[in-house]
C-alpha cells in the first residue's frame, strides 16, 4: 500500500456558455500541486499551503472538509496530512476551491486503493464547494475529477457524464485582476427565465454536446451562446464585450465567462489560434489598464495526474 | 430527368420529453404515401387525397403551400401534381401536417435533381407547418426530412443537426382517439419558467444527446424527463400518468407526450420490450374505454424513402 502521493490538480472552467450549472471542462497546464501523506494519527491535517493565504484549520479549509467527508465513510484507524502548492488564485473563476477539494479526495482515495468511484469522490468534494460558496455545486469538481468535459445530468441522484473532447480543442483563459464573489454573481441571476430563451439555451447545449462527440469544431463554436448568465454577469467584468469580440475576430470558436467570472475563456481549434486569441485578449486589458493572468491550455482529458507516488 | 416519384413519408415524434421545441425523431413503419408528378402546367395541383378529408385547394393544403414555397425559389416553366395517401391522422400528434409538407418538397426536389439541400427543404416545409398551426416550427419536418433524431439548434439562421440513432432503439406510440388542438396545448405553457427547472431541462437534453451518440440506452432513459410541457399538457390526456407508469414498469426506457399530444410515445431497447410496452399502453385505454391506434416502430434513420421513380 502506498503512503504518499504527489498530484497535479487541474483548474476548471464551469458553465461553458450554454451549459449553465451543468457543464465544465478541465485545463491541462494550469493547476495546483498537492502532497498527501498517510499518517498514524486519525483525521485530516493541512500541514502547509504555499502560494496563497488560506486557512490551515481542517474545518475551515475546503480540502480538509472534503477529505473529512470521505473519511466519514470509512473506518480507517489512520489519517492523512495534506500539503498544497496553490497556483490557482482563489476568486479567479477557474475552480480554485474545487481543485483543492477534488485533489484531496482523489489523492486520499488513491492511497486507500481506490475504494470509492469517481462519482462518489465528486460527492465528497462537493462538501468543500459548499464551504467555499454556500452551494454544494459540482460543475468544477466534476471536470477536475473526471477530466475532459463533464455534464452533470442530475444532482439527485448524482449523475455525471464524461463527454469526449476533440483532440485539437484549446482553451485560452484571461483572469483580469478584479474581484467578483460567486454569491454576488449568483444574486444577479433572475429566478425565472422566458421559455423562449430557455429553449434556445437547451438547443445550444444539445449542439455543444453534439459538436464534442462529432469533432465538429464549427458546431461547438456556434453553440457557445448563453442567454442566461452572460447577459447579466458580463456587466461585472470590465471589457468583457470587447474581449469577446476580439477573440472571435482572432479566430476563436467561442468565448464566455468562466464559472461566475471574472476569468473569461475562449475555445479554439489548434494552438496557433489559441495563441492569437491570447494576444487579442491581452490587448484589451492592456488598453484598459487592468492587470491579468493569461493561460493557454489544451483541454485536459485525464483530470488529476500523479506526479509521484511511494 | 425523372417525371414521377412515389415516396413513403414518415410520421414523427417532436419534443421527445426534455427536447421541447428542439428535438424530434422519425418513425419507420408509420407514414403517408405520396405520388408527385411533373406536369406541363405551372404551379401545384393536389389531385387526390385518400384516407382523410382534407382540402384539395393548393393554398389551403399544407403540401400545396410548402411546394409553392419551394417553386417560388425556382424559375421552372412546368409544375407538379401531388396525390396523397394519408395514413397519419390529422391531430394525432405524430406530425401529420409535417409529413405532407415534407413529402411534397422532398419529392419535388428529387424530380428537380436535388437542387436544394435538406435544410432548405425544411425551410420550405415550415411554410406548410405555419398554415397548419400558425407557427412555422421545424421539429416534425426536420426529422421527416433528415431521418433519425434531429436537433434544431437555431431557427435564425436555421441550423439542424442530425444525431445518430442507436440500432436497437424502438418506439411505441399510442394515439388515444381524443382531440387536442396544438394551439390549445401551446396556451397551457407558461411564458416563463424557473431557472432551476430550466437547468434540469438542459441537463437532460445534454444527457439524451450524449446517450444517443454513445449508444447508452440507460442514459437515454434517464434523460427522458420534461419539466416544461409534460406537467401541464399531460392534464389534457386522460390516463397519461397511468400509461407512463405502466410503460416504465414494462421496461420502457422512458415515456412522454408526442409533440403536443394526444399521442404518447415510449422508447425501448429492442422489439420485445417495445411489444410489451404496447400491451401495457393498450391495457390502460382498454380499461378507461377510450379507442386508440397503436404503432410499434424502429426509429427511422433514413427519413423519406423512394417507393418508385420513373
Amino acid at each position: 500500500m502506498n503512503t504518499e502521493i504527489k498530484i497535479f490538480v487541474p483548474a476548471t472552467v464551469a458553465n461553458v456558455s450554454c451549459g449553465f450549472d451543468v457543464l465544465g471542462f478541465a485545463l491541462d497546464t494550469v493547476g495546483d500541486e498537492m502532497m498527501i501523506r498517510k499518517v498514524s494519527q486519525k483525521g485530516i491535517k493541512i500541514t502547509k499551503i504555499i502560494g496563497q493565504d488560506l486557512p490551515l484549520e481542517t474545518h475551515k479549509n475546503v480540502a480538509g472538509v472534503a477529505a473529512l467527508a470521505l473519511l466519514a465513510k470509512t473506518d480507517t484507524n489512520f489519517g492523512f496530512e495534506i500539503e498544497i502548492i496553490k497556483n490557482i488564485k482563489p476568486g479567479s473563476g477557474i475552480g480554485s476551491s474545487a481543485a483543492s477539494s477534488a485533489g484531496a479526495v482523489w489523492g486520499i482515495n488513491k492511497l486507500l486503493e481506490g475504494r470509492f468511484n469517481t462519482t462518489e469522490l465528486v460527492q465528497f468534494a462537493m462538501e468543500g464547494e459548499k464551504l467555499a460558496s454556500g452551494v454544494a455545486h459540482a460543475d468544477n469538481v466534476a471536470p477536475a475529477l473526471f477530466g475532459g468535459f463533464t455534464l452533470i445530468r442530475s444532482y439527485n441522484p448524482l449523475d455525471i457524464i464524461k463527454i469526449p473532447t476533440p483532440n485539437e480543442l484549446m482553451a485560452t483563459i484571461i483572469h483580469p485582476q478584479i474581484e467578483i464573489k460567486t454569491a454576488d454573481a449568483r444574486k444577479l441571476l433572475k429566478e425565472n427565465i422566458s421559455l423562449k430563451e430557455a429553449t434556445k439555451q437547451w438547443a445550444n447545449v444539445g449542439g455543444l454536446i453534439s459538436g464534442l462527440y462529432s469533432n465538429n469544431y464549427n458546431l461547438i463554436g456556434r453553440s457557445l451562446q448563453d442567454y442566461v448568465a452572460e447577459p447579466v454577469r458580463s456587466t461585472l467584468i470590465p471589457g468583457f464585450n470587447d474581449v469577446k469580440k476580439t477573440c472571435i475576430d482572432a479566430g476563436a470558436l467561442g468565448c464566455g465567462i468562466s464559472g461566475s467570472g471574472p476569468s473569461i475563456f475562449a475555445l479554439s481549434k489548434g494552438e496557433k489560434t489559441a495563441l492569437k486569441v491570447a494576444e487579442a485578449m491581452k490587448a484589451v486589458y492592456d488598453k484598459i489598464g487592468i492587470e491579468y493572468d493569461i493561460h493557454i491550455s489544451k483541454v485536459n482529458k485525464q483530470g488529476i495526474k500523479i506526479l509521484d507516488i511511494k
